[in-house]
């Protein structure tokens, strides 16, 4: 298998986080894309992910798969034994729902500060970035969705008040795009207030996990 | 269990096309929420979703799952046999993929265009909607996303010139939301070019589906 991604970014860590806590770093060559000059937008991207986001994970036999949830489908699927993704039919939909709560209140909207209300990767990507839009109008959409991304962690706070993980008593997907939601947010520059002392202590807690302190490339 | 959704939405036909598939109609008692008074974003519901958006599975234990996606693993596994969400890891990945291919490349564009290209669910919606945003505004938005959903349709069909379902060999999630997308797409008023012609042949294959055909409140 190939993982196409880029080392340092939110996307890529959620899957080296996966690959990780199932024993998969050996079985998976590293591919680094290019962000920056916008490689993730050219054509040979472009027929793994139309989407032309990172990471993609090439199997051997030509399925190219996208979509970080949907390779932990994969992944966490391969040895019978899913850890990451639910056991039960109760597990799967609660990790399923929060993991997406976590994409939907953070991880989008802090793509969205990021790319929009600060410099992002730059000039290469500007054809992708609303060129309908002027300077002004794409910092004030930034900025009102990263004030939406702060205005939102109070809920996960909250969740992490009743219990240890993001979806129940155990490490799962969700806790991972909690924590590359958190991990990006501060990158971008944005506050997690200090009184959220359920998700502080939630994010030391994981930060200490194995699979997230010695995930291939880890660098935050 | 309880189904709090709307009939005639594209997201109430998804959860009921996966009751129908499993048999569980009987089992499910539906609630249905006034979309148009804006029950979705008052308290009671907040509480079950912080999102603010139907449909929500409120299971007998308490917990409210929310999230098409996160309901269908919830009900598809429930009988130990998942016919929707995939059996083997790279069925799984694959139809988590393609299901939010659907959702990124057409049921959310399409969403936006209904809500700002048109006049959507109405006034009481209004403050949920960008009030950053003028009438303008909004409209430039929402025909833009509208654009890019009627663009991304020779991707799907692309897709199923491949192969009969979306995910591969069988009917599944992917395919739920890609029909809901349509569907959401047409009654919207945007176009499906006649020569996408897959898409066609296959959209009309699954309004034949019995899951399809005899959904609860099946009305379009």
């Amino acid at each position: 298998m190939k993982l196409y991604d880029r080392q340092g970014t939110p996307n890529a860590a959620r899957v080296r986080i996966v690959l990780a806590a199932k024993g998969l770093d050996e079985v998976v060559e590293i591919v680094q894309v290019d962000l920056v000059a916008a490689e993730q937008k050219q054509d040979w991207f472009l027929a793994m992910n139309p989407i032309g986001k990172t990471p993609v994970l090439l199997l051997d036999d030509g399925l190219a798969l996208s979509e970080s949830p949907a390779i932990t489908e994969y992944l966490d699927n391969l040895d019978g034994n899913p850890v990451l993704t639910g056991r039960t039919p109760r597990e799967k939909g609660l990790i399923h729902m929060m993991q997406r709560r976590v994409e939907i209140m953070l991880l989008d909207p802090v793509d969205d500060y990021f790319h929009y209300g600060t410099r992002g990767l730059g000039e290469a990507l500007r054809p992708w970035r609303m060129p309908e839009w002027d300077a002004a109008e794409k910092k004030a959409w930034g900025e009102r969705r990263g004030a939406l991304a702060v205005a939102n962690l109070p809920y996960f706070d909250g969740a992490l008040r009743e219990r240890p993980f993001l979806a129940g008593d155990f490490f799962s997907l969700a806790d991972i795009s909690l924590w590359a939601g958190l991990v990006f947010l501060t990158g971008a520059g944005l506050p997690i207030a200090p009184e959220l002392t359920a998700l502080a202590a939630w994010k030391a807690k994981v930060d200490d996990l194995p699979a997230v302190r010695n995930r291939t490339g880890q660098n935050f």
